[in-house]
């Protein structure tokens, strides 16, 4: 089984590629974790001997790179040597359990459609992100991959939030939240109301409806969006983060009292700091595929890479997508929905204005 | 016009009713304002007593109260002489300009719809709330009246929000963005792609699509959203907000040094928490119908509710809903939509769910 929990990590994706990620590779090896370098050879050999190389580290050749200029599906199709499609090819193979890649998003959904294929049952498959809730990780999802939802869409990103929040992030039995405008379970949108019937019915501990206020609270620990919400939502906290902590620096910046106050107040700030930092948690996940799919942010460092590698390793060790397709065909079953989930999987569609997407 | 700048003001909604808002009241009538206090009248008469009165208050007897248990339309039906729907009936008998509640915003949404009515072409009116942006105030617009929304909605959100943060904040110009999943102007869904091309045409200042990040900063000054993600968004910069300063207070309570800290800082932090008051602007503002309705937070004092008076005012006194009716008129022309419109300004319907909408 060491093949299956193999990291393909695409070497030239992200604005600090390929250093910062060969660096985030090796920690992530020395963890013990087996990593799948793809990317130029020559350039890989050099990038591992400047980081003093690691022995659970194998290198794929992979001569290409596409970059954010190139349309997401066409440059897919079009450059199947590239490092991104090779990490997923290698999912597709067997080779590796999960494909890691801060390049271009686009890129990286479009592949993972087209290269690695969805999981039996999927119509859609969601974009997990994770947010430092109060007492601990909460699973966002979808966050983005798709701009129209349907409510069968709702119910199995619920499922596969679940599976991913108790399998890669250790959560037991995490409560599920269906994110809508009012608490009481007759308030929302038609999309709404119909998928709170199809989440009362599934395999999960579904907990009733959540509001934006919720995304950083702990009541709910994964909360199912729609992808136009969950997107705002997500952008919005993330707007909001930086607006406040840029407005604490420049209030602790406005007197000399102040900036006493911040140098004694730097160290607990930190903490707050560091418990909203992206990188903690390594990227988003696209669920419904067959294998796991980690879009590291651009910026991506060493820590970024070394973290979302682990947690990579973790949920493909755990059977993360094995359960995931074990959850969602009891879903299917307590919702009747085999017949029409098969009707919706129909073959994936290039949208232009979306990247990649299913019609 | 003395009559027409007056502001109709529920005393007795809200969690600090009636003395908070009489207090306010009393504040904003000092300021110049006329007020007309609904409510028990003895009950006013006491409470204006304890406040040191004002002569520029009116004195509108309404013995009944509709409270948060009561089911809002159908309150609104039984209860014609309660201080909510009074302080409403005033603005459709051209007795006051606006009407003002901290009470129930399902109740206060109803009776704006039911009492007061819309203005022309209106097909559904949609609620307003200040931002605190990084240069000023923004307008998010619909922060959830509706569930459900097309993209004429949104066209007539854009023009009244609009002239609202024209006419209201003294935002002159506005630039206007379309919340969105993506920047350019092919990304979102098939509602947003079929407004930004109505927004594009409409006599507003359209500055193309924006995202959730853009609420707190300053390149869009009206955010124009479907209900749903507008509500999704609000909630969640409310939540990010409140969690953010939750973690300061403890960071700056985690150690001597940091409480030495925090003592320092506190003054230049007072100016933060300021800025991301509620209380500052006064609340909600449901647009579309024939005067101002506004809609209070529940908790608001003395400072809230006499600044909303204050806004309000000013808006009446500017004549922001007359502006509004010219721009959707100017809008329907610009966008052929006066068919559209008036086939959509059917009867308002009770839906249980959400209190009242149309349908």
């Amino acid at each position: 089984m060491a093949a299956a929990v193999t990291v393909a990590v695409d070497a030239m994706g992200g604005d600090r590629a390929p250093s910062e990620i060969v660096a985030g590779a090796v920690d992530a090896a020395a963890d013990g974790t087996a990593v799948a370098l793809c990317g130029p050879l020559a350039q890989l050999e050099q990038e591992l001997a400047a980081h003093g190389g690691a022995e659970s580290i194998e290198l794929v050749d992979a001569p290409d790179v596409i970059d954010f200029h190139d349309e997401p599906a066409q440059a897919v199709r079009s450059k199947p040597g590239s490092s991104l499609v090779t990490a997923c090819r290698l999912v597709k193979e067997g080779r590796a359990g999960a494909a890691l890649s801060a390049g271009s998003t686009g890129a990286m959904l479009a592949s993972s459609l087209l290269t690695i294929g969805r999981i039996k049952r999927v119509v859609r498959p969601g974009i997990a992100v994770v947010l430092p809730g109060k007492s601990g990780p909460n699973v966002l999802i979808d966050a983005g991959a798709n701009a129209e939802t349907k409510a069968e869409n709702l119910l199995q990103f619920a499922v596969m939030g679940s599976t991913f929040a108790e399998q890669v992030l250790g959560i037991s039995s995490p409560r599920v939240g269906l994110l809508s405008i009012g608490e009481e379970a007759t308030k929302g949108s038609s999309l709404t109301l119909d998928a709170h019937a199809l989440l009362a019915a599934a395999p999960i501990d579904f907990a009733g409806n959540c509001e934006g206020r919720d995304a950083l609270r702990s009541e709910f620990r994964v909360i199912v969006a729609d992808g136009f919400s969950g997107n705002v939502l997500l952008k919005g906290l993330e707007g909001a983060g930086r607006t406040l902590f840029e407005e604490l620096r420049e209030a602790a910046a406005s007197s000399t009292r102040a900036k006493l106050g911040g140098l004694l107040l730097r160290p607990a700030l930190r903490e707050v700091a560091h418990r909203h930092d992206p990188d903690t948690y390594g990227g988003a996940y696209l669920l419904g595929v067959r294998g796991l799919s980690v879009i590291a942010h651009g910026s991506s460092g060493r820590r970024a890479i070394r973290n979302a590698i682990l947690y990579a390793a973790r949920g493909v060790q755990s059977g993360v997508v094995e359960r995931m397709e074990q959850g969602l065909a009891e879903a299917a079953g307590s919702a009747d929905l085999q017949d029409t989930a098969s009707q919706h999987t129909v073959p994936v569609v290039v949208q232009p204005e979306n990247g990649v997407s299913q019609q």
